[in-house]
């Protein structure tokens, strides 16, 4: 047995005492876990300290880098291309990296994306593209490169080597109750993107009931500590806080949100899904430039053009799908109908994400599988006029048991306003912080 | 699979945002992690939280409780007489037990004490008793029930039934450096002593060096709370906050304090350990008034009269020990002189401990063995006159390869002073709690 240079518990009471950890012993706390030198019970008492008691930045930065030197860093100098690539924190209809990965390769810079599934409420990316009929998550890094070379975009699942520590912590912290910790979640999600090896990223932090965070000073914090992450790790790193007060485009399902994309894709959508994948993609062709990247045409004209959707195609086919097969549908569907006329002032994220993951669109735990066809469509947003008796939601399963649960989670999440109109909800992008 | 009333997370994220647990989750909880329902790590997540966060006084009282429930709880009606108990927070050199017992006993009082083992530097009285020969810690409730009924005292070893809840969490706060929390070690302090059965309950909460509790303040807060947490629990307990800066007599070691136990049963022995032991025998028997005892004579008289040690020669005879058989003794010895002439001022009690550890009288895993001969004595304490040359210490072990490391834990642990004797030490007895 190997003589080890600490004791856990003194690394434990260290920082359960406030104290700072140095780099020694954050990044052997971390190895040791790895290595099961380091108990469960040991850790899960490290994570609540850590929420408790909070971390410096560069305890952050240490904690970052000993998730991502638990496991292989990938590189894509080989490509001889720019990258980038955007991360969401999660939200109720968020389909955007469907679009924008195509379309910011369309733009010339390759987009090498590990995506991730859905738990609860907000939906997987992976989840979302699986409903292609024929399309495979799991890639080797060496198709992965293959597919980043021919199409200039890649989405897959991120193999069990990267930031290996993160994984097994994620899950303790699951259980444990310290999920809620903003140095632990910034570590979690920019290990894995530096890991990745973008050279660029762009974050999106949603803010509002849908969202993980549910004020913006809350997000702002995040997004802060992120930020610094990234461009202290190299990478170009900004943030956005946009609003998931109100869920985004029309759609919450899995082939529901592909179909979405593909409008996007095709030049139409609704408008604050173009809105923001505009704005995003903007932002990693900007944040490009210091890859020498020199922008030749605007994100905008990609989607007119075609060669967004071009890209798509060639990217859905590398990876096994038929872009051109029909989407699965679900076996039943119900409308629910306005019951008076006036204009719709609130629609809330969080009881659309709840009805669409009780529809079968999410999972509750990680082994459960999803409906490709379940979700919701909701026929009008905030701000729109609403007429008695149109249809304001079509709710989708393959069973039809479902539907009185989520049909409760509707309940009270919207208003329809005969006489004032003044409608609170967050702008769609709040602030940007670089 | 029984269907759970709570889910674990919730109550963890509970304590972590400082809400105030209700019995029902608190049972259940402790409860759930007995039947393996909670993990390892959910607990440990949820000690660290109540470390940081704290707990209500009734929520201590449900803690305790829970953790009494988990097991058997004792009762010694069928006696028909009073009982009474001490518990020491522990120290160095406290062998105080071993003389109260048999004295308490002798002024008309039973003592029904469970007691435990030693872990690093301070000793534990199954410890020191097993240094007799043939006397067994192990009894079974019966025996128990026949020792304390035939001499009025029993020193025996809790069996696994009792507060087993307990016995689990300290194993996981051992490792996870959520020992320092004062719910946390009140409930498992009292919810033993509660469990045992005793209707009185004298709590000896150490204070310095070589105590768990370094200040006055931690000390006076823990013994409030177990002092409330007693009598909320129906047992008349108080508490007195006693010195270990300074050693308690004269031995710490197994063999060595039982033979200046026996001493101070004989009526000798240091004044020190006379004063404390009669205290605290005094505060038992008083205690016992709230079940009708009458005292009939002083302990003082007790110990002149023979009595004591009358109960003293029962008890350990009952549980099969020679009192008359000659104590072990060490292979080896080390003394060590006086550099000097002058005043002791100072005396360290932890840097003692350490050194009688380091000689093999105590262990540093649950699992070690301890000599029953090793240990120190030191032959002159604070305010004694000391002169160049005179034996200061003696040091003994089965394993003179311990004395280089021993003596280490010295350096610095005494000061002899020729000019000024302003010594700054605590009052033997520093406050009472009731």
């Amino acid at each position: 047995m190997a003589i080890e240079p600490f004791a856990a518990v003194d690394i434990i009471a260290a920082k359960r005492d406030r104290h700072e950890l140095n780099g020694e012993q954050i990044s052997w706390f971390v190895d040791a876990y790895v290595r099961n030198v380091i108990a469960e019970e040991q850790m899960s008492a490290m994570a609540m300290a850590i929420l408790l008691n909070g971390m410096s930045r560069r305890e952050i930065v240490q904690w970052t880098d000993a998730y991502i030197n638990s496991g292989e860093r990938m590189n894509w100098d080989a490509l001889g291309r720019p990258t980038a690539d955007k991360h969401s924190t999660g939200g109720v209809g968020d389909k955007i990296t469907l679009p924008l990965a195509p379309l910011v390769a369309a733009c010339g810079v390759s987009v090498p994306q590990l995506s991730g599934r859905g738990l609860g409420h907000t939906g997987g990316t992976l989840d979302k593209l699986e409903s292609i009929p024929g399309w495979q998550a799991r890639l080797t890094n060496d198709e992965m490169f293959t597919v980043l070379q021919e199409t200039g975009a890649v989405i897959c699942a991120a193999s069990e080597q990267l930031a290996p520590a993160d994984r097994r912590i994620y899950a303790l912290r699951d259980v444990t109750a310290t999920v809620e910790s903003i140095p632990l979640i910034a570590a979690s999600i920019m290990s894995k993107k530096i890991a990745e090896g973008t050279k660029s990223l762009i974050l999106d932090v949603k803010v509002g009931s849908g969202a993980f965070m549910k004020t913006v000073e809350q997000a702002r914090e995040l997004a802060r500590t992120m930020v610094d992450l990234g461009n202290d790790a190299g990478v170009t790193t900004r943030a956005l806080l946009t609003a998931m007060d109100v869920p985004l485009g029309r759609t919450a399902g899995n082939a529901l949100e592909v179909a979405e994309a593909i409008e996007v894709l095709g030049g139409g959508g609704p408008s604050d899904v173009v809105e923001l994948t505009l704005t995003l993609a903007r932002e990693m062709l900007d944040a490009a430039k210091d890859q020498g990247f020199v922008a030749k045409k605007d994100p905008a004209d990609s989607l007119k053009d075609g060669s967004a959707m071009d890209v798509w195609n060639a990217m859905i086919k590398a990876q096994g799908g038929k872009p051109d097969a029909a989407l699965p549908v679900a076996k039943e569907q119900h409308v629910v109908h306005a019951d008076k006329s006036g204009v719709l002032t609130k629609l809330d994220a969080l009881s659309v994400g709840v009805c669409a993951w009780r529809l079968g669109a999410g999972r509750a735990r990680k082994e459960d599988s999803v409906q490709n066809g379940a979700g919701v469509q909701w026929h009008a947003t905030v701000a729109d006029h609403i007429t008695q008796g149109q249809p304001l939601f079509t709710l989708h399963t393959d069973e039809p048991a479902r539907f009185e649960l989520a049909l409760e989670a509707l309940n009270g999440s919207y208003d329809i306003s005969e006489g004032a109109t003044d409608i609170d909800r967050l702008p769609l992008i709040i602030e940007r912080i670089v």
